[in-house]
């Protein structure tokens, strides 16, 4: 990628279809804040409309002019980003990028992720060369990725019998059940699409969809699925059954666990590793697909298994295998 | 299951839609030659048409009545099976279903499987209960699952410098690309739809379709892939990179494979087990789905869990987890 | 085995070198209870000294007979036991011996398992043949098993700037380190002899000793290790770092683990699954090998890789190898 | 390590018990050719005598002056290099370190590898800081490390009934049984000690000491085992039976393999990953301890973790956990 920035003359960022822009960010590292300041001097500059998220905006550090009268920064909650912008951009790591995430779903307003944490898979803007890399996005060059989300649900029966809703979150990564505590195993039964699977001992079950499998899901043993494939992984935590593997099923599968009354530890779910909520043995867990699904906003030059390359040591000759006197 | 069969006048074979049925099977293992001897007789005397393959009709010990006049016995060569049969039966293990699985792809044909071999994935109808099972499968009490093949090819320059395909071949449940030799490891570089994927050192790799993932692809930390998935995975053997994972792509994904020219060994590729071919490092081996199915046919009470559960020695509590004093 | 008791005449009980025997198991299971009570009848027909810990003796449907003259059974606390007895029987699964363990090592006094739990490999005699295979025991036919344990120390400073020990305990089968609460990482340090190893994101680590190497470890991805090596196993908990493997040290290793200050969890330590302590950031887990070690009994007719073969669903074809037609 | 190389007259290479030292080395590479030469011309400054192997000694390009009158270099062959060094230099990759190790185990004689190769875990001197690392060495700033080799041997009977050694080899890393072809599974029986273990279904089992853990071993899933343990690991390749783990047994192990009969191919064994011999249904695999060791030199800042961490891309975080703004 070339250094030298295409001025936004040069693009003429009228013709941009990204004109109210998004910003978000975390509390507590300086990089971040650093950064959002450069975005909204940079943003401004170009004369697009900055929109921040109150949670935001209230960061320490963070310069928003509130007096100037051209073209004011908005302030709005989080949970109506999507009703003000035409671009969310998001600073941090993968795990800022989950949290907008399920704010975003179903909005149509796709996401930009600016990496300022550890190496990931969602965050493809380099901080370093914010100018250069934006400047192709505004100029059109990108290309955006559909990803779908989990819809969890912890259902019971009321008082009079009825099926009840107790708990309903999603997920971009994956759903877990766990037994609550370290170091205890929980004993559950997994149905899909009302077939059984499997009973199973295991410190818990990682759901994860396509973007989840390379995250949590992967450390345990799960493979890596492609972000376009329509799929859901499920790979069991520490399973007693050694012979016990990650199971690969269709994005439109209906997944049921019930879990066994006798568990010593009260077990727990847990979306995108927010706080976890409790799985009684008279409730039942249903994961599905979520009907709305989040766009990701990449860089023309990003490619999934760049990603991979990068993040886990895989090698690549690009010289076509052209061997030197190594 | 209930043991007491359905006789086929209760069930009028006459409405079958499988009227002219084929038969199957290898040579060597007396329980084989049994039950196709066991098949002729049933299928005889329920009034339907038998077509063998000359191969299968050549087994020693087969009972093959030439002289009846009324409804007699075909014999066709096994490519031809197809074309004379509404069904094929086939009698032996996975593997035998594996072959004539390349055969029958696209022909419309659903093939059924009479399980004579070690515990499998294809061959559903135990042989102990014939005369039931098969009188269910008549009452139109089946289901049908297809699974795709994968197509593979090695692609070269002719004298001229046009691109022409050496080899062509069929799976059913994998293409292995491999050292030819064992305890070789070879340097390969992957790319799928055209992008840069790896390069890999490594005993070599499995592309598996669904089918193929509870077979070989599983020994090497493959996912068990349900076999409504259009999906492929790519498991690399004993890779050098600790880090490398299964990757699931979509089944419509090309998958492009050269190899580097300093190989020790002469890379090989095979398709579902069958003879290996050489791979050139000036070739390129090219995999994608095949454009021809096959049509598997299932009892009703068949179900791809059970069969996991029963060859992997997973558990399963009926009894809605009711515990007793262990 | 032969089913045929050999009498207790026959083999002169006298001669027997166990003369005092304890008894231990857990409440809440009627088969327990039920195979306490068969054993505090048979041994006392056998004319030896029993005796019960409290603990065991206060189990609901325990018949202890107090008021006999004749060789009266004997209750202890259980940290006594190891004076009162020769050989020490517990009833219940790998779980019970366990904490038996704890207890007995270093006092000389063998452990003897008869399994009322899943299926172990701690526990060898069959409660349904008990008079059978203890008849074997007290006949001399036995072999016995030195297992050592794990020493697991909080090291931290007083406020006298002073080296203290904050937690000691003791472990036959693993010391676990986690992150206190399920779904969460821990960022630490391993130093094995005082020599760096890695810095490790991971859910937790395993430290094993052979015995426990069939455990927790096991489903951790580590190896089994045979019970007389003079090994220790360290599985980290789905590592972020995929090139992440179990590693196998000598017995005599000093294995030293700091957290990292920015966990965002209270890292917590447990052995043998036993209640965690929280170890803190300026604290050192210290794990080396207890100097005191557990003495377990085997029949003659019990071997290690027999266990592995039962419980993971492992094959042998005892006839040699020759093959039926299948 | 200091760039400043310490001069032979300051560390008086006269004191240093290595005067006869050997260079080995593998033709084919340039940087080997010109490593060893430049090894030739610093050994020969430092006036100690210089041994090399006839065929490293015909390598196209090695610099011999062989009309020198002091100090003349000799050339034996290879199997007699034990007798004529007190050191021996290779120069190369792990691989060409193997060969050396056979040679030169039970001799008593160290060798010290000189890393052309890609990075591994026996070559430890930089090239490129020859002067200074060797000085260090000469110098007496080294630990040295002593690995045992495996003996293979393949058991069988001649015509009068006898047991007869039909081939012997030894291993430095690891003795494989395989298929002898790719893409096909052998069937055999595992006994540790006289007592069985398994039958396997594998593609084959290495059976490695820990200087093999971090080689095949490792890819295989086999744990990392310290060099300083006395230890076999054995690893079955892509076993059928999903249940299977590694298994760490004691060095003294006595190991024992028979083929089942009806193996479709000829199943093979291979030291080190030289050539393969075959191995027969009536023969016996026997694998133990060779009675001689090699002794490995290493310079004083070498460590077994850290060569993990490079090789395995390990992070370790050097100062003390403090962290920046990421």
């Amino acid at each position: 990628m070339t250094e030298t920035a295409i001025s936004p003359t040069s693009f003429n960022i009228q013709k941009s279809h990204f004109k109210r822009i998004g910003l978000m960010g975390r509390a507590g590292k300086k990089s971040i804040t650093a950064t959002l300041n450069e975005l909204i001097n940079l943003l401004s500059e170009w004369g697009l409309e900055i929109t921040i998220d109150t949670s935001t905006a209230s960061i320490d550090g963070i310069h928003i002019d509130f007096d100037r009268d051209d073209n004011p920064i908005k302030i709005v909650p989080r949970g109506r980003m999507g009703e003000h912008c035409d671009l969310v951009m998001v600073v941090g790591g993968d795990g800022s990028i989950l949290q907008a995430g399920s704010l975003l779903a179903g909005t149509g307003v796709p996401v930009l992720g600016v990496n300022r944490g550890r190496l990931g898979f969602l965050a493809d803007i380099n901080p370093e060369h914010l100018e250069t890399e934006l400047s192709e996005v505004f100029a059109g060059e990108y290309h955006t990725d559909e990803r779908f989300l989990l819809k969890m649900q912890v259902l019971g029966r009321d008082d009079d019998g009825n099926t009840q809703v107790f708990h309903e979150s999603y997920a971009l990564n994956d759903v877990v059940l766990h037994a609550g505590k370290s170091v205890h195993t929980i004993d559950f039964k997994l149905q899909i699409d009302d077939i059984d699977v499997y009973r199973q001992h295991a410190d818990g079950l990682i759901v994860a969809t396509p973007t989840g499998s390379t995250a949590y899901s992967l450390s345990a043993g799960g493979p890596i699925i492609h972000p376009s494939l329509d799929a859901i992984c499920l790979a069991p935590m520490h399973p007693h059954t050694l012979s016990s593997r990650p199971i690969v099923v269709a994005g439109t599968s209906k997944i049921t666990i019930k879990i066994h009354k006798d568990n010593r530890t009260q077990p727990m779910v847990s979306s995108d590793g927010e706080a976890s909520v409790p799985l009684d043995n008279d409730q039942t867990l249903l994961i599905t697909k979520h009907d709305k699904s989040l766009i990701l906003l990449h860089p023309l030059d990003v490619d999934f298994y760049q990603a991979c390359r990068t993040k886990l040591n895989w090698s690549l000759y690009t010289e076509e295998f052209s061997l030197k006197d190594e």
